[in-house]
């Protein structure tokens, strides 16, 4: 089976930007992307793209994907938009890897974007709602905080986690977060500052709460031919798996755990022919922090129900013994939709060569990357090894 | 390269369907095309589905995929949203064809749906127009009827074709359609009547326009190992091609064609190893009667300029030298848009393995399906070969 390489990937500030567009963060993560290419990179060669969007506001809801490709000069290249809620670009990476391991085509982008903070609070409700299950959650009023509170609630009740490990998390990824120069949230909070947030949805507070971002990432693969030919640094996609469970949350086996990252890991450790352990660090979708721990366990990082305790003895910090979300997360780095998939991708792949600036660990060698969409309805889960195969 | 086989495939009535919902009509078509694969079909083998749709009504826009295989059972299949406006599913049997050939999975399926007849007349216009161009051509108040109204235009101006080839398209698709079970308009018109249809955007009127549907449609994929071991009537995916172009009529190099349907139907003859006339018979894209006479020319079926006489002396009559749109087209079978692109891979599928019914031509061998997004922002050609590689 071809083997396949991210030679090139980049990402946009997230935040809040009211001078910027759609089409401009998908520029200036384009054009990261092509400079972030080691070699001379013939822009010619992308064949193949996949742009994943929730399409939030309704700019271009329809060929949302050529809208972008165009944009940045990519004219005439196959260009598919995906969605899967808040993974669609984690989708869009699984999808153009696809494409290369079928000949079809050497060079494949993938890529996201989303543009939330142009809107009112009514307006984000209805296009963050818009990926709930609509008929029996949505409809009921029921937001993602809330779906999420009932599965934090739900952890706590039955495997004794408590607020302060909760809190935990926001604190790890606000600190890794103050040292990447693109967080939407690049500040530090104190557990004590994020043990008392105003609450959201019980059990979750605003510190268990990502931001809406604006923002966009892209990532570019090759087959194992053309990487030779621009980089020296590879990062190989060793594995990936995809897979969706009941959309409604209402209607899955298990509150406390999310059975599509149990597949897509699953599928994403056998292609790659490791395991859990041998997963050095990850970005992890950490849209609630109860999400960032439920992920341990799905991926496999700790047992069923010692999430808690695994934050808390710092297995996950930077100098841990598997860093999580050192990029800030969606957290503290932010959540523009699209865009948060192949972001996390970016984070892996700068992490890998070394090129994270001060957040850098040294010694990475397997990474991951775990972007779920809605609560759980759909998740992707890619592995990622430096070197040649 | 790995060969791919569609080993069943199904639709959905095409229609106005007020006791359906999009779940029930992706049921039916799915249902009918795992019932169409020839042996005794295990649907665990699915393991990876394509679903397109462009939302129309803003049901369940986010995990819109998910939310219909998990109805129809295929639970914790990875599972895709496309979308490429009106070209959706069409990508979506790309995308499919992809993930057999990449050797990660043996079976894929490729579906699409919508729902559009359960709208007043504005949410209609709304979300149809989110396809077109948001902000020059939507703003400033056109529509995809105004649009092509622009081409058949230019295509008369420049071209000198008449009103009277135009109507053929409509007689010839409602003849066709009128002998298709599924078609949602399945009566014939006259050619008086065609010409003398209520204008809608000079020049184009009623019988120029397909009508707005509600369907679903459903096409499953397979390597040549599963493939034998379950139909003896076996439909290879012989060449895939998909483009983009601007997104904007206003920003393409031409009025009387579709860059994109050229390019990708040069991917996919190469691939299939073909050129345009060993295509024994086409379904394509006649959102518009002017959509078919440029996709005539854009296909290679006849010299560009020359569509309106290729019609007129009766070329793609299902007793022509080269039959098109047997089903009845968009403009007589229907237009549900996430539905399109695979509901013309039904066709195809039953025109080459004989099973037709009181449509059928004999003697086909090597089939096309035509999928255009938008105003031609996209498109994606299917070439099809009955027999094994």
């Amino acid at each position: 089976m071809t083997e396949v390489y991210v030679i090139g990937a980049s990402q946009s500030d997230y935040g809040a930007f009211p001078e910027e567009s759609y089409r401009s963060l998908f520029t200036t993560a384009y054009e990261g992307a092509v400079d972030a290419v080691d070699g001379d990179f013939d822009e010619s060669l992308i064949e193949e793209a996949y742009v994943g969007t929730l399409g939030v506001g309704g700019r271009q809801l329809g060929l949302s994907g050529p809208a972008v490709t165009e944009h940045v000069g990519l004219h005439g290249v196959s260009c598919t938009r995906v969605e899967n809620a808040c993974a669609a670009s984690g989708t869009a990476l699984r999808q153009a890897t696809l494409a290369v391991k079928s000949g079809v085509v050497d060079v494949a982008l993938a890529g996201g974007f989303e543009v939330m903070t142009d809107m009112s609070g009514e307006q984000t409700r209805y296009w963050l709602g818009v990926s709930g299950e609509t008929e029996w959650e949505r409809m009921a009023g029921t937001t993602f905080a809330g779906v999420y509170a009932q599965m934090a609630d739900a952890h706590m009740a039955e495997h004794g986690t408590t607020r302060e490990q909760l809190s935990r998390v926001a604190v790890k990824n606000h600190a890794n977060g103050a040292k990447n120069p693109h967080a939407h949230l690049g500040f530090e909070c104190s557990l004590e500052d994020a043990m008392a947030g105003t609450p959201v949805a019980d059990p979750l507070n605003l510190y268990d709460c990502c931001p809406t971002s604006d923002g966009a990432s892209v990532a570019i693969v090759a087959n194992e031919e053309v990487a030779r030919e621009l980089t020296e640094s590879p990062v190989r996609v060793a594995g990936t798996g995809q897979a969706s469970a009941r959309v409604g949350l209402f209607q899955r086996p298990t509150l406390t755990g999310v059975p599509a990252s149990r597949k897509a890991a699953e599928q994403a450790y056998e292609q790659a022919g490791i395991g859990p352990d041998d997963v050095d660090f990850a970005e992890v979708h950490d849209c609630f922090s109860i999400a960032e721990l439920m992920a341990y366990e799905d991926l496999g990082f700790c047992a069923p129900g010692e999430a808690g305790s695994y934050i808390e003895r710092g297995a996950t910090e930077p100098d841990g013994e598997r860093p999580v979300n050192l990029s800030g997360g969606l957290k503290s780095k932010g959540h523009p939709i699209g865009a948060t998939g192949t972001g996390q991708t970016v984070e892996v792949f700068k992490q890998l060569r070394g090129e994270a600036g001060g957040r850098q660990v040294d010694g990475l060698e397997t990474g991951l990357s775990h972007n779920v969409g809605g609560s759980g309805g759909a998740a992707v889960v890619t592995v990622y090894e430096g070197g040649w195969a």
